[in-house]
């Protein structure tokens, strides 16, 4: 079916680089970048999941400033991008909000560089996601990943991207991008 | 082979929305980002490509920063992923110097929303970079994309990375991110 995929960012809970739990800040590419990525591969909602007032503030305004300011007069299809970006405060809340609308709660697919008891390759969940009828929330960390408690709760783990290379340190921005592609991209 | 394989992110000559030839801006995130997808998926050098001298001082502090200022001690993988970024003032320059790195010319590689004559698919561009010997260069536009004559003049055009959306304006650095999984990623 794939009609029924839905994407996160989350800012929080979120590790630093010293395995702290804090909330990451939203930035302007992060709302840029995946919003048109999203846009592109048809994904339902975009949320960007952070529970700082004044981060949710900020985001809307930067996102008005394209879908009504003079950002809209000079590029349009930016605007566009938004039409579908959400913003959430909490994880539950995101998940919340999918389940009225679809009437079902959505199965939880994170990504890690680890391998998980319940990890799943590109193929298996690209075909699952074209031929069920289930609904799908892809949660994307971002700081130094998602906590533990996300991660062992989740319904499906993606493999690592580059599971090969011997540099692995992509931006969530260009990790979305090859995981859309991957997951729902041309064959 | 897949071991002479070059990427450069080309800021001039190209068009603005009006169908001009100008110079765009290096952004924070094209440094960042593409370096960090190249230093990823193993490409030999990545070139940023601008004529204004300003704008290459600029880079060039910035990357310093990362790698060798206090930016190298918060993080130090970011500063790893610049050891691969070139700056160079236009596309024959650095074809110049891969020329004289490798002793041979790049076959040069663009990307667009259209279809040329010398259009490739993603799966014969693989394949010919694991199986031949030559050395490649893939060019990616900014603002709205490199002048005709770049375009006319390359070897290969890949393909629209998404022929089928009804919306399809990925940023540059999504399109590269999509653009090296498809080519050098895992199969």
């Amino acid at each position: 079916m794939r009609s029924k995929i839905y994407l996160g960012l989350v800012h929080a809970p979120v590790y630093n680089r010293n395995g702290e739990v804090v909330a990451t800040s939203v930035t302007n590419f992060d709302i840029h970048d995946i919003s048109r990525t999203s846009k592109t591969y048809d994904i339902k909602n975009y949320y960007i999941i952070t529970p700082v007032d004044a981060q949710i503030e900020l985001t809307k305004r930067i996102m008005g400033y394209w879908q009504d300011g003079s950002g809209k007069e000079y590029n349009e299809n930016r605007g566009e991008a938004f039409e579908r970006t959400l913003l959430a405060h909490t994880i539950e809340d995101a998940v919340k909000e999918i389940e009225e609308k679809e009437g079902k709660k959505p199965k939880i697919i994170t990504t890690s560089a680890k391998i998980y008891p319940n990890s799943i390759s590109y193929k298996n969940m690209s075909e699952k996601m074209f031929e069920d009828d289930e609904v799908y929330f892809l949660l994307f960390g971002t700081g130094w990943g998602m906590i533990e408690e996300v991660m062992e709760s989740s319904d499906y783990v993606l493999e690592p991207i580059r599971g090969t290379a011997t540099y692995n340190h992509l931006s969530v921005r260009a990790a979305v991008a090859i995981i859309l592609d991957r997951l729902l991209g041309e064959k």
